[in-house]
């Protein structure tokens, strides 16, 4: 399946000179970066580039055609593919299975299989691989900003829920792999794109959107054997959005409960909603595996302490007790006031120094696994510069953050998340994701 | 009480030359909207402005002093605005019982009743008043971004709770009335603030943020009374928060379940985490009270519109059922490919003007109470002008938006919540929120 997402050479079929068509915005995305050919009967040039009648004209070997024209003229295209040898077809058309037309669906299905093809769609947004850059989403950048390389990926049986999520974490620092919206999913299905995101280097943790399996056994059986985690959003959970789900992707969305046993025999990690998703996600692509489970927690505002430990204990996760040792060296180093416990409140006058001292010795500390740090930039004596003091601590343990506030604060947690801290803006949230990650590892 | 809110003139105790002090930047916020006084005992002029020895050397009434110099100093401040009957004063120092300083706050205490005056503080931030500018908060604009004017009141017992949540909302289209960080309580408590606050006229909503609360049952009398929404956080919900509380206001945070108890009992909204309350808040500052409870889900992106179903079902919350007549004049006037039904998918190839159709249909269906719509701003066809259709639809109906995105979307939302729209970023954060605005009402 490489060639979805590296292929060599590119036919854009129906792409267009009209900036408003979407086989217009697909080869402008990709003309640049790939050797694209555009395959249109009605016009010589595109963008400057020579436009083919057919595929079958272009002299080259093609990797990967990309078809993009009304659904009536799509067999015939996949048809001409066929007989010029490529491999490889995402349809972005719709007007299949998914309006009702069956018949057409069940042909293209017979076609892609005589001809060896595979193909992702039809009625799909197609693939965006934000390292490769390969990209068959086609709305234009302003409308959709495409996120930046990293290690998630993101299977998406909903094209609106993958574009809208896709245009909100670019804003964000979160780092993508491959975003593969497969709509009909006629020839290749969630539990082949799974498999194939099991084996592929680039991706570190899978998330799903997915409204109903095809093949439930084979999808949890290749589930388990995928040795990172994968991280599910079901929707249709209830009778009511079964029902929606069945007019939405024709899903027979099934029992959530059944669902939800599965999910846990196969290690799949349930998110609850679709930003729980992506933060559970989010610490998987910036963490490596703890060593263990016992968590302190460091503050500068009394309050976010309370409610942070708050979160873990209803969570049930783990306080750690730092060693005496560390104790009797920090009650020596800091002010009277700094509480040193878990939390530990390294109150209101709190320093950058003071923040450096206090991680370094947590970091040290055989007693501790994991960082639970707030950081509250308003308060007077913290500034930019903290980031440098995150930056230096030694130890390999994972470290969170936990920041609430307004333009400097997102500026300041945005630099924490390119050296890999992640950042969350509020205690519960945190933890919630903190919870999911940790079990993952039992 | 009105004097903290609104005084005719101030005093700056502790007021400073030095553009770090704490006493520099509060006068620094007041002097050019209230006629304010500084009292400084080694300087003569401060921004231009004469500086006094003390308040009894100000010739003109004073009705609110603001103290913010060191612990040990205090009570000879107080006793001068005893003697000068300044009868309000803000404490904003910190030296207290908070640092095992108990003398000290017994002696302030009885200070304070000795002279009849009202007194927020010691250990706090003070007030922030959104629609007069009275301001005590010691930490400078770009440390903590004020908030604009609007209905929502907070009263934290924590600073750093109520600064970080300033400074967030203030970049959100969240409008405050009256923001009261009243530290150690030791004068004015919870539960006059809770008081006050029910009686004010710029308050729609209250939202608190408490660990503990000194007289129970004259607080959860009081709040039965009051006739607005009072959403509290509790910190010390667990037995290793309640121990942090301790440490941290001193607060006996007592049994949650308690608290829990209480709280219902005197229609006190519970909030699971920090930005929970100020989701509920927000529905309560921008919409009137509905005159049912029967949602229609409206969507341009099948799939949220199945999660935004499922949400709304596993909240058990009641999915209205539009009327023959709507469902007629829909399907005669949107294409085939639209799904009438709830949700009603509008797909992907949606108008603004079909927006405004399915809204205003919506709008005056006698079987439906509210409108919960999905607007995925990426789907090519809709842009900026959708804000228009929303702001036209008549039936004084509430409608909550959800969408998620970039730039564009954070945009159209922040319009949206100008003309008293709440947008939220995920389906299941704004049905939460839904269901306890709902419960409020039952």
């Amino acid at each position: 399946m490489q060639d979805f997402f590296t292929p060599k050479s590119i036919a854009v079929i129906g792409a267009s000179k009209e900036e408003n068509k979407v086989g217009h915005i697909i080869f402008k995305n990709l003309y640049k970066t790939f050797k694209t050919f555009a395959v249109n009967l009605n016009t010589k040039e595109i963008l400057g580039e020579k436009a083919y009648p057919s595929v079958k004209k272009i002299k080259e070997k093609i990797d990967l055609a990309i078809i993009a024209i009304p659904a009536e003229f799509v067999l015939q295209a996949v048809q001409q593919c066929g007989e010029h040898d490529i491999k490889h077809i995402i349809i972005v058309s719709s007007g299949f299975k998914e309006i009702g037309n069956e018949r057409l669906e069940y042909e293209l299905s017979k076609l892609l299989t005589k001809y060896n093809i595979k193909s992702i769609g039809p009625n799909c947004l197609g693939v965006f691989d934000a390292h490769s850059a390969l990209d068959s989403l086609f709305l234009p950048q302003e409308k959709l900003t495409r996120p930046k390389a990293g290690g998630i990926s993101f299977i998406s049986q909903s094209g609106a829920v993958g574009s809208a999520v896709l245009d909100l974490l670019a804003g964000e620092n979160v780092g993508f792999a491959k975003f593969i919206s497969y709509g009909n999913g006629t020839n290749i299905s969630e539990t082949e794109l799974l498999e194939y995101l099991g084996k592929d280097k680039q991706t570190k943790v899978i998330c799903m959107y997915i409204e109903g399996v095809k093949e439930g056994k084979k999808f949890m059986d290749i589930a388990k054997k995928i040795n990172k985690p994968i991280i599910v959003i079901k929707g249709g959970k209830t009778e009511q959005g079964a029902k929606a789900a069945m007019s939405h992707t024709g899903s027979l969305a099934g029992s959530y409960d059944i669902y939800k046993g599965a999910f846990k025999q196969s290690k799949i990690i349930i998110a609850d909603s679709l930003d729980e998703m992506f933060h559970i996600a989010k610490l998987f692509e910036k963490l490596q595996t703890p060593k263990g489970k016992r968590i302190q927690v460091i503050t500068n505002g009394g309050g976010y302490g309370i409610l942070t430990i708050d979160a873990l204990g209803l969570n049930n996760l783990q306080l750690a007790q730092m060693s005496s040792t560390s104790h009797a060296f920090l009650k020596h180093h800091v002010p009277k006031l700094v509480i040193i416990s878990n939390p530990m409140d390294l109150v209101g006058d709190v320093t950058n120094e003071r923040y450096g001292l206090a991680l370094n010795i947590c970091a040290k500390d055989k007693n501790i696994d994991i960082l639970l740090v707030v950081v509250l930039h308003q308060t007077p004596l913290i500034n930019k510069q903290i980031t440098e003091v995150f930056r230096k601590v030694q130890g390999g343990k994972p470290i969170i953050v936990i920041s609430t506030g307004g333009t400097t604060t997102k500026e300041i947690s945005a630099t924490l998340e390119n050296i890999n801290i992640p950042v969350f803006e509020f205690p519960e949230e945190a933890v919630h994701a903190i919870k999911k990650w940790l079990d993952y590892y039992n």
